[in-house]
């Protein structure tokens, strides 16, 4: 087969075919196709796009193109849950262990964080001994033992997928919304789980900026799931602000924590139970109302905690952490933000607020950046909140003091004031399936 | 400047500034940027194209790129001309001595072949000695001598669209009007003459397969060269059939010399007239009727013939194979076509009859390979031309008896009989000025 043809093909308006499709995503996995044939085609694609079928070969054919999860050991439904990435979003640290209290396996691989997104895995490693590099069969123990487990990517996990992102980044081809949907979809078929559900962002600190490509985006993933065999759905949530209070590594596991004891923030709380309720629902456990109560009882009864702490035992953390996040090393220095003026926040630059943790050390820049684990931001106000002249904002905490003058400076610019308070936006805004 | 942000911009439907052109021409210039960036760049100018101005600045940034040719040595005004490549074409061996007669000064940087379209270097090199690869003050000397000097092209002639071109040839992002036509303007640019005449060819061995898409591209580039300050003027002919009888390197030579002794076929020697004259009108010679009379009459008296010896002589080459072209080695094998049916020659697939030349050994398919300057094909019948069974169709040569046998098979394919004759194409089909 001829890329050249290929990319001709596609730049003619032409729909590939199977064959075509999985020439490309193997090509690009094994290195066989230089870069500057790949980048021809992503630009063609920017243009012509994909059409239904091309999308569901192309997540199939990136999803088969590296190591694809062994999940054939682990007895009983399986369900994985991923978000489009967010800023202060631990979700996967409380949905996880409320799913798995109700029988569903959750064998979940995730990322690390990059820009201004954490990632689940560079959380979990704030608590001591805590391992997310595991082999299968390690991987698969656990879950059977506890019903869930969190690691991390394998380096084969999705080559191919991993080779066009990178180059779709440096050609100004990130903007299609097959080639988005097909990229995380990927992933997600690698998984190897039997029902998913989505979290599709949308807002300021999203990669979605409006309600009407998230919703795009999430009518692709679920079209693709469903292709692929999979029973799947989509929330489409808000992120227009900040989820919860606490941003940062140990400090999201802080209020994971106090989310599963039920004294989390409302907006956290809510968004946990709606996904896992969903999720649960896709798992033949009931209707969606009776998974919120499911999943609500097992929050109440502690149970959901204790399956955290059982997990990060197994997984080599020490659970004491879970217990009792006041062992958690406080960052060795914090800047109080103190509101110059009074009146209601109106709006939050949360990729803006992302950025100020990455600044602050919590987030990575670059892939080979490391993060320090006890950096952050704990916010006191939130878009809606009224605020009055000296009140307090925000907390700023890292181990350079050096870093707080820019970092205030730049939490300051992305929140905005206003002297009418502004109507609350729906945490929920759609779902998908 | 980034240019990620130009691909981005590109991608959009926007125009780039002239310093933003300029970033990318001296960039794939210099190998500043990586392949990925401008093939995809290359792809959204496939997408949403180059306006003129846009078109002229990379044109002349192109141009820039590397060497310009110094030709404040000449004295007088010089001319140039180009031909957009075709099968049998020598014309430059022809309409550049009588022009140089006429006292226009053709200081001349020729490409060599490459597929199935020849190049004067590789023809002039067919004499023995002749040297194509000059030092500047050699080439200004002998133009300044004897009013004439054809010589290959620098390496850093253009750097930026030898670049651009390579991966456009890679990426399926040829195709796009505003990018061919300053690809080849560029050079002309370059090349630093005062008056172009551009032979633009059109039909089935010329790269513009229709007249539409031919004067697209003559007006393309008479607009830009317009724009840089060059008087230049396009003539749109026929390369529906071969141009002459003769094809291939030291055979064209020989047709050239016939051809400038007045002794030359018909189809060759009206269009070496017509570009001859357009170039001594652009040039200020008088009015093209005017012109056509003064560029036959250097035919007539010879002074055309002996103007190309001398310039042999100069280039190091042995004048006599000029004046007595027998004395050029014959190729060691050859093979007569013989017509199987009766009938009129219809049509001639001439790309169909370039490549059969290649696969003869008188041309390239890879620019490393060497070529027989022997190899070729004598046509004695050509479209429009009675054939009866038994006719001698063509005589191919070539140094390897073994390539025969496909070469007759393809040189068949290649022409189409009918039973009615039919209507000549004129060989002037537009002039663009």
């Amino acid at each position: 087969m001829d890329f050249k043809s290929i990319i001709r093909k596609k730049r003619d308006g032409f729909a590939l075919t199977k064959e075509e499709i999985e020439f490309v995503a193997f090509s690009a996995a094994n290195e066989t196709v230089p870069d500057y044939q790949l980048s021809a085609l992503l630009m063609a694609i920017f243009f012509n796009s994909l059409n239904e079928e091309e999308t569901l070969w192309l997540t199939d054919a990136m999803a088969r193109s590296g190591d694809m999860a062994d999940l054939t050991g682990i007895d009983g439904i399986k369900g994985d849950k991923h978000s489009t990435g967010g800023v202060g979003d631990k979700t996967t640290l409380i949905v996880a262990p409320v799913v798995a209290c109700c029988g569903v396996k959750m064998a979940k691989m995730s990322g690390r964080g990059l820009g201004h997104t954490g990632g689940t895995v560079d959380k979990l490693e704030s608590i001591p001994g805590f391992k997310t590099s595991l082999e299968t069969e390690e991987f698969v123990n656990i879950v059977n033992t506890c019903g869930l487990c969190i690691a991390g990517q394998s380096g084969r996990l999705c080559p191919a997928d991993k080779k066009l992102y990178g180059l779709r980044d440096v050609t100004a081809t990130v903007d299609n919304m097959p080639l988005i949907a097909s990229s995380i979809m990927s992933k997600k078929l690698a998984g190897g789980a039997d029902c998913i559900v989505l979290d599709v962002k949308c807002g300021s600190g999203a990669f979605m900026k409006n309600q009407e490509s998230a919703k795009e985006l999430a009518e692709k993933m679920v079209e693709i799931g469903r292709g692929a065999g999979k029973r799947i759905a989509a929330l489409i949530t808000d992120m227009d602000k900040p989820l919860g209070r606490y941003i940062g590594n140990s400090l999201e596991v802080v209020e994971a924590v106090e989310t599963l004891k039920g004294n989390g923030p409302e907006d956290l709380s809510e968004i946990c139970i709606l996904l896992a309720a969903k999720l649960l629902e896709l798992a033949g456990k009931g209707g969606f109302e009776e998974c919120k109560t499911l999943a609500k009882s097992k929050i109440a009864d502690g149970s959901a905690l204790a399956k955290l702490a059982e997990m990060v035992k197994l997984q080599g953390g020490d659970e004491n952490y879970i217990f009792d996040t006041e062992l958690f090393p406080k960052a060795e220095y914090k800047r109080e933000i103190i509101a110059e003026e009074s009146g209601y926040v109106a709006a939050m630059d949360t990729e803006g607020v992302g950025s100020v943790c990455v600044a602050l050390g919590a987030g990575r820049q670059k892939k080979e950046d490391s993060i320090d684990p006890s950096a952050g931001i704990i916010l006191e106000k939130k878009t809606g909140d009224y605020v009055e002249k000296g009140d307090l904002l925000a907390t700023l905490y890292c181990s350079d003091e050096a870093l707080f003058a820019a970092a205030e400076k730049q939490y300051r610019k992305s929140v905005t004031f206003s002297a009418v308070k502004s109507d609350r936006i729906a945490l929920l805004l759609e779902i998908v399936e």
